[in-house]
């Protein structure tokens, strides 16, 4: 999918969500629990029940390796059933040495049917190329991370006063451009949104830690928000873990939907004029 | 596998070699490309070659899930197989915020038997501590690596002029200890690797880049041979695609004897009475 056509995706639908994916048997609705392919139902019923919402999906690819021998198979039905309008996002976090991370993008872009992928950034420019290569596909880096042990080394800064993360958002800036690059901000900094958006002014951010871990909508958006949108903010849990019952899959929709209740406010407000040609609604 | 057991199978197995895994079918001989269970049978063998000489083996998890839906079912097959008086290392450059990379941990250590899983620090403690939080299980932190790329950040110094991978090392010290972490820190960076042990005299390093990438046995054990060895010296492509005749495996027994006979005159001059009450061969 290219910029363009997401844009044009959070035009249509009004909305910049991003639904997680991560399942966990334990938390299922107990119909689920019996086989690995209880989880692919419980997707299928998710993705059903918001596709209308949201314009992104990022199943976290951990919790399909903890399913097992199947888990692997597990994922490629998911990825298999995600809809096509949608931007499809493998949240796996990884890199490696070049030659091994060309692998991992071949599984994400080549075996499966992914737009993006998250990559970690530690291992520096060899190990992010590989992802970067494929047209048409994005590469989502880890920047400014929602988790509390972000603080560890994300923050620390050189001589100059630069934190980690501003380097890697510099760096990676050469190494890729808007069309085909974002950063993983964390939605729990709401402080330093706005400083990271100032250095990164022309690139989408994918936005977790809204919902369950505490962030908000409107600080990121006030921080945040860019000329065409340029963000994707990410709810999990709140989301298909809305509830246990029978009526999960409604629920999950709701919030989707209450969500898009309150991205549209801001797409609506956005003059997309520039990028996607379009005057009025 | 403990510290103490892992140093016994050293010491009775004069090597410290680790035999990387990386299949990829367009390396290997042509019988075995066929399927992506030809996989499972290359490694086999390889594995029945070298097993009298290493004392690890290190299976990369990108050329498995590379292998598209039946990638992880694979890798069961071949982790499954691997001898149980080594030490199984994932080599998969794992991290995710706690909840999700307890599902990685869950992956490796309970829906596999590995020992140790590769961990990337960029995201911090609460991404690093569910694998240490396991039993007898190891978490192996990229501290320095092999490839070029790792100069773009983990040389990165701080206004006291510390480099971030001396942090990462630093600052996991605490989380772990040298009973249940390990570092990579890459062959590639001679000059750096007596510093690097200075900071961390009692941890384990886990050493890729010899072979291939241009590493040397000697210089790394000149600079960072401890007292009870705490090397794990890894080598892939030059064991495991030595040829890709018919006499594949031979050849792969051949590069890892070859190493063995390397390590054999380091491990016979070391005195392991204080770590494993023994006093002579």
């Amino acid at each position: 999918m290219t910029r363009t056509e997401l844009i044009t995706e959070i035009w249509k639908k009004k909305s910049f969500l991003c639904v997680g994916l991560d399942p966990d048997p334990s938390k299922m609705p107990e119909i689920f629990r019996n086989s690995q392919y209880g989880v692919v139902e419980f997707c299928k019923h998710i993705i059903d029940a918001t596709k209308e919402y949201c314009v992104a999906y990022k199943p976290n690819i951990a919790f399909f390796e903890a399913l097992g021998r199947e888990g692997w198979d597990v994922l490629h039905e998911v990825a298999d059933y995600l809809p096509g309008d949608c931007f499809l996002i493998a949240d796996a976090k990884r890199a490696d040495i070049g030659n091994s991370s060309r692998m991992y993008a071949r599984a994400f872009f080549e075996e499966m049917n992914f737009d993006a992928v998250t990559v970690a950034p530690y291992m520096g420019s060899d190990s992010v190329m590989p992802f970067l290569e494929y047209e048409d596909k994005w590469t989502i880096l880890l920047a400014l991370t929602s988790n509390k042990g972000s603080s560890d080394f994300q923050m620390l800064r050189d001589v100059a006063g630069v934190p980690l993360h501003e380097h890697v958002i510099r760096t990676a800036s050469n190494w890729g451009t808007p069309d085909n690059l974002m950063f993983v901000i964390g939605a729990t900094h709401p402080d330093m949104l706005s400083d990271v958006r100032a250095m990164a002014p022309d690139y989408f951010f994918l936005v977790p830690g809204v919902g369950a871990q505490g962030g908000n909508l409107q600080s990121v958006a006030d921080a945040a928000l860019t000329d065409d949108i340029g963000l994707l903010i990410n709810s999990t849990r709140a989301v298909i873990y809305a509830s246990q019952g029978e009526d999960f899959a409604e629920k999950a929709g709701e919030m989707a939907m209450g969500y898009r209740d309150e991205m549209r406010v801001f797409v609506e407000g956005t003059d997309f004029s520039d990028t996607l040609g379009i005057t009025g609604y």
